[in-house]
């Protein structure tokens, strides 16, 4: 097991990874303020690992509430939020209750919001089961519902007092969803981490076939990354905003598909194709990075083009984005491979060209 | 005019409080980020004041967007709550765009709450229009919705840039909802200001009267003791538990007899009477003192006895209160006129005696 710790001053809290984790009760008890917790899943990930984390859990004594929703990016919704305050309220849960979020990125987000909001504010724990959740989204303190108009427009910034990342949880990962899971991976190379790049590029394979020790250094050296960004600008006023690269076009696809098309890394890899393509046009970066990019992605078997939504749909949904700032539209683009800044001086008549470019001619 | 401050570090914030307020965009320019601002008010207060303020902004050159909600505690929950952020998406608001509540209690905490979540997190500003929400509810950064299963179980803290208030708009408010506010107005002096407890008992026939210069009077001195209160414990790990006086009484009550029954405030002087009967069979104050508090809360015209719930309906409402802690009932109570403790000492059969003893035989 190795630990990284978060170190946002008296809210600092450690992320722990490595294998065999969940049913270890003694990581998880020095940090439940009162024994008792809840913990949120979905019905995908029940079967496999709820019963392992409750049972270790009430053999410490711990009095433990199980909330199961369903599986599925589109019921990250307030009405799914309700379920769960519905339980909290129904089985007596209190401030100091823990909750905690056993799942990918929808259980993480909509549990830690509800950690946010539920009697203003309790304390709650990742424990993060498929890539994508172990490498972004379970460290951060992000949290967010969906609305119909945007992805995440609802939302709080809450960190979580412990970050618990079993890599013998992605053994059960569906392919796709560990594939989806690397667009973040590179997204670190590729923003700020050149030696990590070129070491994803020597050891996809490996990734690709779950050694677990690759997906452990994959796991810990993005968590590295992530938890840099947070602690240097935690409420997203600078540096943090270059996590989203990609994602401002990304979110547009995944809005503009709907629920149920596109993963939100493959999104995030033909989001990110668009944005390095228009740091190209800018003459930030060269054909060859370009290339370069676009291969590993290729190799992770994620999408380089895409969905023709028509370039006004994407406009449309890309000025919904968080990062509008004045009406304008505030992009990450590539200064160079391993090095990302935040523009809104790209021309929309190069914005729109990178967009059309970049969508796949079906 | 008068100015008080609360002092929270670099979310410091001014308090206002004066004649002919809403109409002077200057007080409420230098707090808007950018001049983009969406007031949110509801059906009645609309036409009596959204008028003055949405104009007084246009004319410096802000851009407004209005929401009007229906008026009610029973819309204080998320569906009005998504009724805000529809509004906010379709008209293109932003992190940079401020949230203006201009309204009582419930306008005041949904959006607050609206403001604290859209896009994790907007500036926001309180322009109340009521007694209850100028002495309390809009000072202090508390923001929540309502849960069938109690008040204000979701919500965040989220403090304001900003409160204007007008004591002008006092002059519309029907004579219940005056009478309630004062109830919030006792509680300063009945929990930490003998002096104030002793300008009200002096002068509360003028409050009555509606005196422009003893309503700002009392505004003035309740949101001093707010604001210094809120500065010692903006959490409420300590010291701003004791604002509660009355409330966990007071939240059964108005969650037991259910929506358009007992105001805020009138539900909060009938738990007064309960939390003061209670510390009156511990022997902390004794009886005169019950007899002083009984009296100047029926001069104000407000109930000094909760409804005919049934004791056993009191206690089971009450645990689903959010200072519960550990299944254990954490009640303030006086230690003597002008000083509350927090205490979980109480015995059960006392509570229940004081429930009892003050319950209205109708």
């Amino acid at each position: 097991m190795e630990t990284l710790t978060v170190a946002l001053g008296d809210r600092f809290y450690p992320i722990h990874v490595g294998q065999a984790l969940i049913g270890r009760s003694e990581l998880l008890l020095p940090f439940l303020r009162r024994p008792k917790a809840a913990i949120v899943t979905n019905s995908t990930v029940a079967p496999l690992y709820l019963l392992r984390l409750a049972d270790a859990l009430q053999r410490a004594g711990v009095d433990v509430a199980e909330i199961v929703l369903p599986d599925g990016e589109q019921f990250k919704d307030w009405r799914t939020l309700n379920s769960i305050f519905d339980v909290l309220l129904e089985r007596h849960c209190e401030r100091s209750t823990t909750l905690i979020a056993l799942g990918g990125g929808v259980v993480g987000d909509i549990t830690g919001f509800a950690a946010a909001c539920f009697q203003r504010g309790m304390p709650f724990i990742q424990v993060p089961t498929t890539l994508l959740a172990q490498v972004d989204s379970s460290v951060g303190g992000k949290t967010a519902i969906n609305h119909p108009l945007g992805k995440n427009m609802i939302g709080a910034f809450h960190q979580p007092k412990l970050v618990l990342a079993d890599t013998d949880t992605l053994d059960t990962l569906p392919e796709r969803e560990l594939r989806a899971g690397l667009a973040e991976v590179i997204k670190y190379g590729l923003i700020r981490d050149l030696p990590f790049l070129e070491w994803l590029e020597g050891n996809l394979d490996r990734l690709l076939a779950r050694e677990p020790t690759a997906l452990a250094e994959a796991v810990c050296r993005s968590c590295r990354n992530k938890s840099e960004v947070v602690v240097a600008d935690e409420r997203e006023t600078g540096e943090r905003a270059l996590l989203n690269l990609g994602h401002t076009f990304g979110h547009a696809i995944e809005t503009g598909v709907g629920y149920g098309g596109w993963l939100h890394g493959e999104a995030i890899a033909a989001g990110t194709m668009m944005a390095a393509a228009l740091s190209r046009q800018l003459g930030w970066i060269d054909a060859d990075d370009l290339v370069r990019i676009e291969r590993l992605f290729r190799r992770a078997g994620l999408p380089v083009y895409g969905p023709m939504l028509g370039v006004d749909r994407y406009l449309e949904l890309m000025q919904n984005d968080k990062k509008v700032e004045g009406g304008k539209l505030r992009l990450v683009l590539l200064q160079q491979v391993g090095r990302a800044a935040v523009t809104d001086a790209a021309p929309l008549a190069e914005i729109c060209r990178a967009i059309a470019d970049r969508c796949a001619h079906a």
